[in-house]
Order: structure tokens, then sequence, then C-alpha cells
């Protein structure tokens, strides 16, 4: 007998037909022996709902309260899931994130979890009920209600997995598991069947958001087998787990894009110490998160700087970069911003022990007529940032050249589109 | 400096709009020197939203889960509430019942109330806080979400008016205040400026459903003054208060009806003791409450015993009485059932020190043509069972009799229905 830590999205449990669906496909678990902890979103749309409620009555609400009124959202859906349960004859109990001590610190709309009790829920389960838990929300010390950011819920089961130290954390979505890359850009696409955590971080951090960044890390950290299923089919899906050797004898694993950033140059920049300090500080002081950072070296004792941020963090950015700009003495015009780009990765814990990977990329792009704007490599990674109009032609040109194309007798059935 | 509980019900929370309103007010409240402790229903239409869902789940469902989802309407409230008075900026901060630990039993969807810590609402308002409070909910010891019933927010707001000894507790509402008897029915109604306890009670348990009977109850119970007010106007509305000397001046302060009872007689009860008890008791077991009963003198050994039951609670007492019925050898002919009655009653202190208020009740019915078919008195009350189509006569008729009716020079400006 295994203990399973289930978890639902809103798209899952969307409407009351698919509730009843996600009851019965936690039953068909339960009878198949095992122990069942099922933890649910909100229903697709109302948190969304919900929040512009919110933005109708301030456009600067506290985060206190928006959380109050966001956590509805997944304590509806517990309590009819539950009910579903129920009304297929079995036992089913749901509880809120303060009622299980999901415990946070008090970083309203972004909560990290500290702790869990996870006493009543082995109660619960001793008693033979599947235990159905509100994702997204937990409690800080004083009693608030917190919520975890947009895709919380996969950090609330695979932090319940590891406190329960469960078998398996099983995340149910819409797709039916991680893929090389998106389908929608790469018919040639392929569903993985295994991958490492720290692949599947490269790969969620670059933009494929099948599952939330914290959670994989989460995961990684306590070692949680983690599966991302379908919940419409019964397809095995893909299991992030941790690497073993057989995994380096793929170079790349996957592929990722992401077209929501922004690159910001500044150009004839004083290579004097303390500019890229003052400018990344002042940045940060902001809250804008910067991504990629590329410096030439200096000529005539003048260098160019580029960045990038979040398309969403360019309004605010331009304006401490211009401040900044005006104060070290740099002319308007050196500043440049453009939105029109894209930055594409190859992610695979085999290039440690590949050499020129990152040249056979740049080849690649090169041989597609595509030009390289800024570079970035990690020891799984390699980003470039390119013109946004060649994205899906430099996705389909490396998934191609690093192997990653199905064999064309797998036909066309299985590309169910990875969002991202 | 005064404490003051108020409480908004669903129509006054009913939009975004009319949440601003309410934070207006609270504000008000606060801005003439007093503390404000605020509790709020869920938008109009939203626990009938949250309960059509669960009846799509299920036709019988579990009542611990369908109060975790119900208990949902009233927590965004309460966030939308606190989000609006800060917008206009004041300090708000709000609480759900676990928070602030509204203790109740256990009888889910119906629980009732044993105790409040006021311990963290006090310390909010001394920090200057209107303290937004969830109506309707609780929990119960083992920290299970617990809800009050219909209109508990009513309660909720008396109870934390007695445990906080506030100064007054004002229900508002769609209404501005309490009336003579329904205004749509009778144009001429009257708002009273004030009306006892006890027959606020009376004319709640009647019909007119402006206040939920259990709040007044508890009111009673700790001397809570209570006023009903309207959001939408400055009306100084209606204290509900101790009964003092004055109020004995007037023998009818109010005049209720009921259309949703049904009456069943049986004929030719054999009338030996314990016939009744095997009825009545059955009658209890399944849960249904019986309201007036009325049992003729003995003909022959044998006797007529009518009496009358929630339209709701029709179809399951006729199979109970049918039952018993042929088990004591009545026959079929001789159980009647009726659902086209109602009760009219007319409710005063005053009656206690003035005789002949019966009489002349029965007199101006059958002056009007009207049957009476049962009768039931307490000590301020006196209601009669009618034809339903005579409903609305007879209450004119009895509101003219008994000098209810508003002196004309009033106009009708002010007959703002009553919800009954």
């Amino acid at each position: 007998m295994a203990l399973i830590v289930q978890k639902y999205g809103g798209t899952s449990v969307g409407d009351v037909e698919r509730i009843k669906n996600v009851a019965r496909r936690c039953i068909a678990a339960q009878k198949a022996g095992h122990e069942v902890v099922v933890v649910v979103s909100a229903m697709s749309g109302e948190t969304n709902r919900l929040l512009k409620l919110v933005s109708q009555i301030t456009d600067r609400p506290s985060e206190r309260e928006q959380d109050v009124v966001a956590a509805t959202g997944e304590q509806v859906t517990i309590g009819l899931v539950s009910l579903a349960i129920q009304a297929q004859k079995r036992k089913a109990v749901s509880f809120m994130g303060h009622q299980v001590a999901i415990t946070t610190d008090s970083a309203f709309s972004k909560a990290r979890i500290k702790s869990i009790d996870a006493e009543k829920i082995r109660a619960a389960l001793k008693k033979k009920h599947i235990v159905v838990v509100a994702g997204f929300q937990g409690v800080d010390e004083d009693g608030n209600v917190t919520t975890l950011g947009r895709g919380g819920s996969d950090t609330t089961a695979v932090a319940l997995a590891a406190a329960l130290k469960a078998d398996a954390c099983e995340i149910y979505t819409d797709v039916d598991g991680v893929y090389t890359t998106d389908p929608n850009v790469a018919p040639a696409a392929r569903k993985l069947d295994r991958i490492s955590y720290e692949e599947m971080l490269e790969l969620a951090s670059v933009g494929a958001k099948v599952l939330q960044i914290r959670s994989v890390e989460f995961a990684m950290k306590y070692k949680v087998p983690l599966w991302v299923k379908s919940s419409f089919t019964d397809d095995p899906g893909t299991l992030v787990c941790e690497e073993d050797p057989s995994m380096e004898d793929v170079v790349v694993s996957g592929i990722a894009y992401d077209k929501n950033e922004a690159k910001i140059a500044i150009r004839s920049v004083p290579d004097v110490p303390g500019v890229a300090a003052k400018i990344f500080g002042a940045l940060d002081e902001k809250n804008i998160i910067v991504d990629l950072i590329v410096q030439n070296v200096s000529k005539d004792g003048r260098t160019d700087l580029t960045f990038t941020v979040g398309k969403a963090d360019l309004v605010k950015a331009k304006d401490v970069v211009r401040k900044i700009a005006k104060a070290i003495k740099i002319k308007a015009e050196d500043v440049e911003m453009d939105e029109q780009i894209s930055k594409v990765s190859i992610v695979g814990v085999g290039m440690r022990n590949h050499s020129g990977v990152a040249a056979k990329m740049f080849k690649v792009l090169a041989g597609a007529g595509i030009n390289v704007q800024m570079i970035s490599t990690s020891e799984i990674k390699v980003s470039c940032v390119i013109h946004a109009n060649y994205t899906e032609l430099a996705v389909r040109e490396l998934h191609t050249a690093f192997g990653l194309d199905k064999p064309v007798s797998e036909g066309v059935a299985e590309s169910v589109p990875l969002k991202g």
C-alpha cells in the first residue's frame, strides 16, 4: 500500500462534471489499495473572478485582505470534491490550509511554506478517508490567511507529499506530461517519460509552465517523485525524479522559449568600478528581476551593457535606467529598449559530459539565418536571445538538430499542447 | 465614545458600489467617535450560487462539507469591505469566524454559538481599526467550519455585541425598520419607532422575516439594544429593546401572516389516552415541526384532531399520519390535508392588561365574512388559521380595527416593503 498525493489544477475541476471525474480518479487510486490525499485548485476562472472583484474596489489592495478573498476559490473546490467522493460512496474529508497547519511566512500573495502538521491528515487516512486539502493557501503564525502565488497548489501538493513521506506526488493537469518542447511550435515534439529535477527547473524557469518552479525545487530538496499526468486520459505521464546515469546519454532533453522578456542596452558606459552595481542595485530596489546580463569588453574606456527584464517591468525599468544614465552623463539616445526579443534555451544534464553543445546551437541558428543577440550559459543550459520573429523557427531547427523529433511512425495523436 | 456593532445583509453588499457605500457608513460611524465592528453577509445571490453547485454534485450533501462551501460567501465580503475601507484611507482588518473563535456546537448548517473570544477584536479596535467580521460562520471545538443557518449573520452581530458589551447593535437591511405589518399587503402600515424583544420574537416567528429569530432571542437574553435600519437611507429605523411601561398602552403592536403552513385534520380519532402522543411522537421522530394543534371535545368516544406543519414537510407528514391512521383503524378518507390556509396573528405586550382582544379579532374577521378554522393564543399573541384567499383582507381589516393605520397626512413615501 502506497501513500499518494494527487493534485488537480483549475481546468481539471473546472465544472461539476469534471469534479465528479476527479472524485472517480481518487477513488480508483484508493481501490487500487493506496492511501490518497488530494490537493485541489480553484475552479478555472474563479481566482480571476475574485481578483477582478478586488480590483473593482481598489487598484492598490492590501495583500492580506486580497488573500482572504482569493483563498475562497480553493475552499469551494475542497467542499465540492469531498461531496463528489461521498456521493460515490467513499469517505472523504476536506481541510483548509489553517486546519492542517500549512504554516507559511507572512509574505501575503507569495508566501512560502515553513511547516505542515501532518497529524490530522494521518488520522483521517487511518479512518479510510480520502483527504481533500485546499491548495494555494496557508496560515501565518498570527493566524492570518496567506496564499502561495499563482500555481501555488503544485507547491502545496509537493510539500504535503514531503511532510507525509508520500510514495509519489501526481500533478494532474490538462496536458499528459512534459514535452521536449511546445508541440504548438514544433509538431515533432515528444512527450518525455522521465526528466531530472534540475532539467525540469531549467525548463520551468524558461517558460514551460507545466509546473510551478517552487514545487520542483521543493520536490528536489525532499526527493519527492513527481508525476505530471493528464486528468483526462490514462497516459502514464512524465516522471520528474533524481538524475540517474542513463539520463546523461541524452545531451539535450528539452527546448524552451520565453517571449516575455525585453532587452535594455546602455551604450558607452564609463568602464569604471561601481557603475554596474549602481544600475542593478537601483533595479533591485524597485523589485525588478533582471534575467540575462551581458557586458562587452571595454574599448576606449567605455563599454556596452545589455540586460533583460520581464516585459511587465519594462516601464519601471526604463525610469530607473534613464535616471541613472542622466546622472552618469550618458546620452539619452545611448539607452535602447527592445521588446521584440525572445529567449530560446536548450536544456540537458548530458551537457556536463559533452563538449561543443553551445557551439552546435550557434551553428544551427546561424544556419537558419538567425542572429544571436545575447548568450547565457549554465552547467545544463544554453540560452540565446534572438529577434522574436524567429522564435518558432529556432525552436524547430534546434529540436531537429539535437535529435528530439519523434519517429515519423508515432503519428500526431499525442501532441497535446504544452502550456507555456 | 460608544462601541457599535453594525451588520449589513446580502442586499447591502450586493455589488461593488454597495460595498463602497457600506465602507462609507462604517467610516462615518468611526468619524462620529465610535469604535466600529462590522458584520457582513455574503453578497446577495452568492449563497444560493454556492448551494446550487453543491446540489449539482449531490442531492444529499454532508452538512460538514456543505458548510465549507457555503462559508466562503462571507469570507469574500469581509475581504472586499476591508479593502473598500482601506481605499477610503481608514484602517480595517477582516476576521473569519475561526479567527475570532466564534465557537459553535457541531450542528452543521444550523450551529449555535457557544462562545466568542473578543480579545483579538478588542486589540484591533485599540489600534483604531474598523473590524470586519464574517457573519453566518463559526468553528466547532474540533476546528471544523460551521454555519448558523439562513439569516445567521444577524445572530453573529448580536452575539458579538453581547461579547464586546457593545452599546448598540445596528442591523442594516433593505427596509428602514420594523413595520406594523407588510406594507405590500396593507399600504397603511406604519414603521414602528420601538418594539419590545418579545413582540419582535412573536412577529419574527409568524412570518415577518426582517430579523432572524435567534438573533432576537440572543439580544433579549443579553439585553443588547438592537436597531433595524436601512443601509440606503438615514432614517433612524426601529429600536428593538426591553419592554417599558409605556409600551403596554398599545394593545396590538403588529400584525403578521404566514402562508407557509399546511393543515392536517384527522377525523373520528378514538378518544383514548396515547393516540395524540403516538401521532406527534412519530412526527417529531421525523423532525417535522408541528405549529398549531387543536383537538375538539369528544363525541361518542371519538374526536377530531387538527394541526399545522410547514408546507415543505407536508409530504413527509402525510406518510407518517397515514401509517398511524391505518394502524389505529381510521379510514383513509378521514385524514384531510389542506394547503390553502394562512395564519394571521396579532401581537402586542399590551394584551396582558387588556381583555377582549381575541374576541375583538374574531369579530373583525367575522365582520369581513372570514371563517376562522383554528385558533391559538399566547400571552401576547392571538393567531387564527383562515383560508389563504382571505389573508390580505384579514390583515388590512385587523390593521384598521386595532388602530394601526398611519394618519392619512403621512403619505405613502415611507412604505418601503417589509420582507416576509
